[in-house]
């Protein structure tokens, strides 16, 4: 088997920005704002130049109670920001400095 | 630093369903028939009882020469499948078998 290639994207994170209808039982990230959250970061990552980073849209990941989700892939960490001063907390600390921003991580108990 | 959960899905499916208008120079992988593809493999991975996959929708992964694209993380491999055998082959290959797909795989020249 061949070397697989290097990695495409140093950072790959995808904001789920699943709508389920007003009243859902399980809710949904987008009904919790996840989409400007998501256009916060896309902005933020590019203003502050972080290099090989990625910030998708996702379907719905699954974990709708605690949203809004976000996963950043290689190393499968899961957030869930409430407001744009925790998305710069995650851009700083993990994604610029290789750090957890414990406090809005998910963990393995985050399931339903 | 506390350790790191573990993976919540073992197996992270991100097809890209992205759609531009038609005649987009970028073309765009729904134009060439990913939405179709993520449903098949959705539920094919659901019949084959795959355990901890989760086969999602993704926007733009900015791979669209190369659509319909996917990637499966946490080990970051990207895929143009383009028929339902070639999704058959992915499942049974890499995420059954944990092996590769060698001729359905991105490579690191596959960049514009």
């Amino acid at each position: 088997m061949v070397d697989d290639p290097p990695p495409y994207f140093q950072a790959h994170i995808f904001v789920c920005t699943n709508r389920r209808p007003d009243g859902h039982k399980r809710g949904s990230c987008a009904a919790k704002g996840s989409e400007a959250l998501r256009d916060y970061m896309k902005a933020r990552a590019k203003e502050l130049g972080i290099p090989g980073i990625r910030v998708n849209s996702a379907g719905c990941l699954d974990r709708c109670e605690f949203g809004p989700t976000l996963v950043i892939y290689p190393e499968g960490i899961w957030y869930r920001p409430q407001t744009r001063e925790d998305v710069d907390e995650i851009l700083a600390t993990h994604l610029q400095g290789g750090g957890r921003v414990e406090r809005l991580m998910l963990t393995d108990k985050d399931r339903v």
